[in-house]
């Protein structure tokens, strides 16, 4: 049903009062940004069963409406990190999907003077009728980094995981600075070492909740490790058959490992 | 007074109830976000003239308190793009103080909820006490490409701009893409053409308003210009004898035009 080629055959546009007919695109989300699926894990195909809070026409995906729809309800819910699992295709256009949902829901008052906001039909903005201030989507640039020595690839533990484990040093851009920098100012601050060759790889949506990942490879420049034991707990260095590795694929971390390790 | 290397010794706290001392770093802004110095081009000495709307603690630079300080008048005040053009140093960390002040501004009020927001101390965040929901500033990533075919450069008027001028494509990244989709998909939209070897080259902060700016080379790959009339007037290809240039070189599309002008 769904299918990659989907992505290029968008065309937005936006409406809360809208209604789904048959055959029509609904990511039915609940609280918990879960997606329903059917028994046959196909997209839901009406709303009947369904205790729906709001229901939001995206635009159209090759001629056919799209709706974002956020519901009550647990059962036939599915994590996206499990979609991904037995459908790309259906994880990225639904982790797109979620993204929309959660911007609809976290602008419906103006940040800069409290006003209810309105939805504009042709691009993604909420307007606020008094202040007229526009409220897009918003998403989260954030750096991820392989940092390497030799043949040995650098990881810590985050205190902000729920399973402690180790993994690459990442953290969010801040206002003010390009992403390079933000790749220096994370390794300095996380594990205080300095690093060279720093080099852009490549990037990845990430909407849990609403990354942009920007990952990168560098090499070990000066410094001994040291970390805050606040956020860091702690961080070494790694050869490849002492890194754990987790099943998924799904994200660029998963990326940068591999690629460490089938270049040592 | 301002160094690039305050940059590095910039720790985080903020308070919306301190107030300045002597000596403390005074980013004061008017409504229309330009920079208030004196007659030596600093830096306020004080606030003793002007009339407060607030003034935010954001941390210390080398043991200094800043602040961030928004006040109504006109008079001595100076647009960012003009502080770069005899300071740079001060440009860049005032543009990073500006981007403070948009956050705190337009954060006041729970996106989600409504609810008015309180302020954290520790990090660059405003909390809602009703709803929970955490606001962090907003940072708009954006992508720009130099698209060469031989020794030329594609180049389109946008109906946005104030100045009617030919200027790289570009345009904001999507929920859902990564940023070469965002290249792709932008490329195609704008101009109706395919590029290939699309190469990252590097990020720049611009502050006009929030943006995080990823500037690529590619090179022109099949299909023919076509533009929307719309959001693209025109679009033409040009030789480097062609290009008007533009005094400054505060942007990355300045180094990306300059860049293909040195190559050819």
């Amino acid at each position: 049903m769904i299918e990659k080629s989907l992505y290029e055959n968008y065309e937005i546009s936006f409406s809360d009062t809208a209604t789904p007919k048959t055959e029509d695109y609904l990511f039915v989300f609940n609280d918990e940004r879960e997606l329903y699926l059917t028994s046959d894990k196909e997209l839901a195909k009406d709303l009947n069963d369904f205790d729906v809070e709001f229901c939001l026409l995206i635009g159209q995906y090759n001629g056919k409406d799209a709706f974002v729809v956020n519901v009550k309800g647990n059962e036939s819910f599915y994590p996206l990190q499990e979609v991904y699992e037995f459908n790309h295709d259906l994880y990225h256009i639904a982790g797109k999907a979620v993204l929309v949902r959660d911007w609809y829901i976290s602008h419906r008052f103006c940040g800069r003077c409290g006003t209810p906001t309105k939805l504009d039909e042709k691009d993604m903005m909420l307007k606020c009728p008094e202040c007229g201030q526009n409220h897009y989507p918003r998403i989260a640039p954030a750096i991820i980094v392989a940092i390497r020595k030799g043949n040995e690839l650098l990881m810590a533990k985050h205190s902000y995981h729920d399973n402690i484990r180790y993994a690459l040093i990442a953290g969010f851009v801040e206002p003010g600075e390009g992403i390079e920098e933000a790749v220096h100012r994370e390794v300095l601050e996380e594990v205080g070492v300095k690093i060279k060759n720093l080099k852009y790889q490549r990037s990845q949506s990430w909407p849990f909740p609403n990354s942009l990942m920007l990952a990168f490879t560098a090499e070990y420049d000066s410094g001994e490790i040291k970390v805050d034991g606040d956020e860091i707990l702690k961080a070494k260095w790694f050869k490849k058959d002492e890194i754990i590795r987790y099943g998924s694929d799904i994200s660029i971390s998963d990326w940068l490992i591999q690629e460490f390790i089938d270049s040592v």
